[in-house]
């Protein structure tokens, strides 16, 4: 808290010095005390300038994924108002589920630096290297039934896209239901979780792991980065993405698009999606349960299942499985 | 290991006596420490006699809802493989539901002699007097989606409904969807809970509460109990059920449907649930998100839903809400 009010005074008056004396009155404690904190924060990343005399200054602010950064000037009511970040953890996931389970509100996002074990679909992993991508769950309290849930999975899908495309890369698409690919690679996963009724879905983690700053020797196969993509198509040779910039702005898409799910329901989340998807009207091949079966990629149901039309001409639903696009 | 090895032997030959020295080398201990398994078996509410020279004798056996008693001479293959049991706990589900997450295998069973904090579905109390009802939560991991789950519980009402018909009460009906009712009283309730990513359930936890011996007095209004109904139609004051028996019956029952259903699917297991309701064709009133609609059980679908034929003559699926029969 101290912390967060010395912060955020140094941030309005970037371009003079704070005395020690007015960050004391503000924040109730002594000159050492100040100097305590600014060591912390110093400590987290911030670099604070300190002269004798004419006291402290904001020099710079780190990219990271700390609770002090993410939320400030978020634009946000719920998603955000209780940011939680770790420098390492097994599964960001895991965590979020168990804040969940005791209790902890709509809304809370958990952040961590790195994963030991991030998670993919069907117990996959996740590589996730150390402080170049983002590692995020996000726990949501829906009034829907466990059949719904899929939606969730294409709002998040979505908000993402929507995100990455504005902010640095215009040429990122949704692949179903939850991976969103450059170049026919994985930029971000996307996993859904959830502790459910059978009628009622009681909490939900989405969790997102985008690889953002990540350099292609620390990405799997089949995997790149924004940055990656980013250096593909200029001379810039190193670009760097601020993190905490992308963070801010999912969780802004996430809560506009979260509230028009609640209001008008999952249709115009579906036509959002389809919009950043390039797969409707593709050849794809679908592994379902060990069987693998062809076909045109034909549309979205309101349920969030993907139709496809088979060669046969006969459309089928599908609401589990893998997708692979046929070139 | 060693008490029920003990166990065994005495139920075995309960018309003789079981000399010590005999089960000194079966369970290759000392008297001393069979004396000491004997004083267990007996707190546990076996009662063993020991006669000098002759040995010793089971006399008989408690109904306390303990792995040996449900163990024994129980044919499954999966469920009840492991047994766990509680005195006293707040919710054998969440306790279930822990196990679950920690990778205890299908088939798991828990119990309780009493629960402090027994859940209904939405967050609903189940009052759970204690040695009197049977409290039992399973670990199931069913290959579905989370959209099938309402299937699980139509199951398992079925699989409890055919056996309390079976066993003691003919005169039960399920309510849909997780309800067991006698004279339009519940006598039992079904909570099904899972862990589940968005389009494949990790696990489910189907919990069981079943007012068995549990007297008037001790029932909540709307509750009725085995013993309470079977009084109301004879003049046996005092009939005592057998809880080892009925949960031993539900297990079996629950693996036969269960096999049912991974074989053949939901529609065998929907027709048993259909016969063993008398909703269908009735009036009803539905409570759906604070809103009250009324109209005619119609049917069952496929998917587990409900059916109503509103007065318009319109069908209306319904997969959640609270149902009252209208008389």
């Amino acid at each position: 808290m101290i912390d967060e009010k010395i912060l955020n005074v140094l941030r309005h008056d970037r371009d003079s010095y704070v005395s020690g004396e007015e960050l004391c009155k503000l924040a109730g404690i002594s000159r050492a005390g100040i100097w305590k904190h600014v060591e912390k924060l110093r400590h987290e990343g911030y670099e604070i300038e300190a002269v004798p005399h004419l006291g402290y200054k904001l020099i710079s602010v780190p990219d990271a994924l700390i609770p002090s950064e993410v939320k400030w000037k978020l634009k946000c009511r719920v998603f955000g108002r209780e940011v939680l970040s770790y420098k390492k953890v097994d599964s960001k996931n895991d965590i979020a589920y168990e804040l969940a389970e005791k209790g902890m509100k709509e809304g809370t996002v958990v952040l961590a630096e790195e994963q030991a074990r991030g998670k993919g679909r069907h117990g996959r992993h996740w590589i996730s290297p150390s402080k170049t991508g983002i590692y995020m769950s996000c726990i949501l309290r829906p009034d829907i039934a466990p059949a719904e849930i899929p939606v969730i999975t294409l709002m998040a899908a979505a908000a993402v896209a929507t995100t990455i495309r504005d902010a640095v890369l215009p040429e990122v698409y949704i692949k179903w239901p939850n991976d969103i690919l450059a170049g026919g690679n994985k930029i971000c996963g996307i996993l859904t979780e959830m502790k459910a009724e059978q009628d009622r879905v009681g909490f939900v983690v989405i969790g997102i792991g985008i690889n953002v700053n990540t350099t292609r020797r620390n990405l799997p196969k089949g995997a790149t980065s924004i940055t990656e993509e980013l250096c593909a198509g200029s001379r810039d040779a190193n670009p760097r993405i601020s993190r905490v910039e992308l963070v801010k702005k999912i969780l802004e898409n996430l809560e506009a698009l979260y509230n028009i799910l609640k209001k008008k329901g999952s249709a115009p989340i579906i036509d959002m999606w389809k919009d950043l998807s390039d797969m409707l009207g593709s050849r794809i091949k679908v592994v379902l349960h060990n069987k693998v079966f062809e076909g045109q990629a034909h549309d979205i149901d309101p349920d969030g299942s993907l139709v496809i039309r088979l060669s046969s001409g006969v459309l089928r639903k599908v609401s589990s499985g893998d997708v692979e696009m046929v070139r």
